[in-house]
């Protein structure tokens, strides 16, 4: 069978960057929009022309050095907003207008004080406006998590006549659990008329840990497109994270998907992106975290010492790690001291091993992690005491 | 409907601990179980006893200072660890081991150079050695995520006949996806003789990102605890997060599950955990982050201050948290700028917000982050150009 293919649709430079502390100016904007052009996203989106000048100008830029991906603009259901981005988008290769507004009723009544027929109106009106500039018009339901599925099918029934060649389904507030969401992506899938003719899209936020999870199972349940970040950055607790959707399709090729992505760039893309926006990524992240493919533990480090498919699915160098770190603490066991040990000169039998264990435990207790100049320490306390020559 | 009980059982002083630099000393440890059990978790996994020195007297002094939670141990299926295991427990008001073996064709190959057979036999042995000591004995199939159905229906059949309370099914290497994770659960449910009497559990890893999404799938199915950690901490990519299944829980009551987890301290635990543990937290981290519910694009921060529930499924006083930040970037809106000038004395009419508005813009053109500092200026500057006095 056939791989299908699963677009990617970069929004670290949109959703990503409107992230408090995380504002880039349009010369570090270029820089990353070239790297996810190299890393082989779909679509970059490249930011909120209207929203203000820095933001066209970045948008402007980045349209005109992108080679391969399809370069984003977004905009409210608004004319102004529409007029500026295909100003901004002009260059582009390719370019998307990305307009949309919000359907569940909290944002029609909150936000609009508006009404579901209006709403449909201004849907269909932005999306046949921004196909006087572009072929390539993306409509958002804004809080389609939260949207009532029959009239988002409705919604989208209408913006499809009106051109729409993407549907994008966001979890705005992250309140969707997999099956949820993925339940809602198979009900558009049957219900819609059109919709065989156009890409459904993923958008989903992390607040409650799940946006990975539900744009998962939404390409299970027929989406081909998912929006993500770089590290997962984003609004409150972020986005997708490109780098665990990308790995998991690659984990699972049972699935049939597979995405452009060359994973080799993953982990450099990752720290790029950390440095220009300063926005720190935990040890413990998925893929991209400091301690991603490092063994601490007696038990896990033993296994990976005899064979690393024991507890590591990926390869580090998959994603563009060069190796996993065997990180000597209290919980090491005796084969990661051995190996460790190895590493800087030291082969040691059985019973030097044994003696240096118990050393290299009184170390560990007293200190978080034991680096090679403590095995030095302890290599010299061992010799002395068993009177063995160790080198 | 009653709601039916999701036990939590936590592993930061254990699965959390043996992670890179997060060591603690006895003393730490005792601080974090006390707050674990004022927290509400059900079972505190407070160490790996036969591991060193210092893990046994952590266990031990935490075995006697619990009040209310289960106190745990850790073991291989060995002899020795149990016999270590129960004499750190001795004191405890609830004692529990958690003794297990490798149960995946990898794991036996590999780890451990046996055969499905000796592995059921050496599972056996250790139930039944563990009950000598405590009633409460858990099991754990060592990277069930990767074994084979049919077998591990079988070895969690024969472990219930030695007395196993807990079949814990880990996704060692955090390989599942939701759906494998929740139809395992559920084969499991189907199949195993007995199983109506013991409590599954579901002990998920990070590495693909999916840990939370995997735990919320397997209580969907049928598990009934979840093995986690504060902040996700663990090895490599972490554990489940314990502030977002129990948030999850709180949020999708329709799922008629519930724990006894005190939500309101579950912001101040994990400050508490990441700074005894020196693990830091990414701002976006879902839940406990810095930036989790911090609003600071134009669209969203109107929405929040029209309405909380347009954006925020969670008010942050829930979970500790004071109030939603509204921070000022170029991203922000009008009303953004309004709303915190509001806060700091400044009544704007439309016309001086719409003029201290572009000078917003300049500023925060240039700042990642525009502070209250900064709104002084501006309003300094409109209210000179504009000629009208505000205050």
């Amino acid at each position: 069978m056939n791989n299908e293919k699963v677009e990617i649709f970069d929004t670290t430079l949109r959703d990503g960057e409107q992230v408090p502390g995380c504002k880039l100016d349009t010369n570090q904007k270029l820089i990353i929009a070239e790297r996810l052009d190299m890393l082989g996203v779909d679509v970059i989106e490249a930011g909120f022309p209207v929203s203000s000048p820095g933001d066209f100008t970045s948008v402007n830029e980045i349209a005109k050095i992108v080679k391969n991906a399809t370069v984003c603009g977004l905009t409210r259901a608004v004319k102004k907003d529409i007029e500026v981005a295909a100003q901004a988008l002009k260059q582009a290769v390719k370019p998307r207008i990305h307009t949309g507004i919000g359907t569940s009723d909290s944002h029609i009544k909150y936000k609009f004080n508006s009404t579901r027929e209006d709403v449909i109106i201004r849907a269909r009106e932005s999306v046949s406006y921004a196909k006087n500039f572009v072929d390539d018009v993306e409509f958002y339901a804004e809080d389609a998590g939260r949207t009532d599925n029959s009239f988002l099918a409705k919604i989208c029934e209408e913006v499809i006549k009106s051109g729409a060649t993407v549907l994008n389904i966001p979890d705005t507030t992250g309140y969707c659990l997999p099956e949820e969401y993925g339940a809602k992506i198979k009900y558009l899938k049957d219900n819609v008329k059109g919709i065989e003719n156009v890409i459904i899209s993923c958008h989903c936020h992390n607040d409650l840990g799940l946006a990975t999870a539900n744009s998962i199972a939404g390409v299970i349940n027929g989406a081909r497109q998912i929006e993500c970040t770089i590290n997962g950055i984003g609004e409150r607790a972020g986005n997708t994270a490109l780098e665990e959707v990308v790995m998991i399709l690659k984990q699972h090729p049972y699935l049939n998907l597979e995405t452009n992505i060359n994973a080799k760039l993953l982990y450099d893309t990752s720290l790029m992106v950390r440095e220009k926006m300063g926005m720190f990524v935990q040890p413990n992240k998925a893929i991209v975290g400091a301690n991603a493919f490092a063994h601490s533990s007696g038990i896990h480090q033993d296994g990976v010492i005899k064979n690393r498919e024991t507890y590591e699915i990926i390869n580090p160098e998959e994603v563009g790690v060069t190796e996993s770190a065997i990180v000597l603490t209290a919980r090491s066991g005796r084969a990661a001291l051995a190996f460790r040990a190895k590493k800087i000169g030291y082969e040691l039998t059985k019973v030097q091993l044994d003696s240096a264990y118990n050393t290299f435990l009184q170390f560990a207790d007293k200190q978080k992690e034991v680096i090679d100049d403590d095995i030095h320490v302890i290599m010299k306390q061992v010799s002395k005491f068993s009177k063995i020559a160790i080198a």
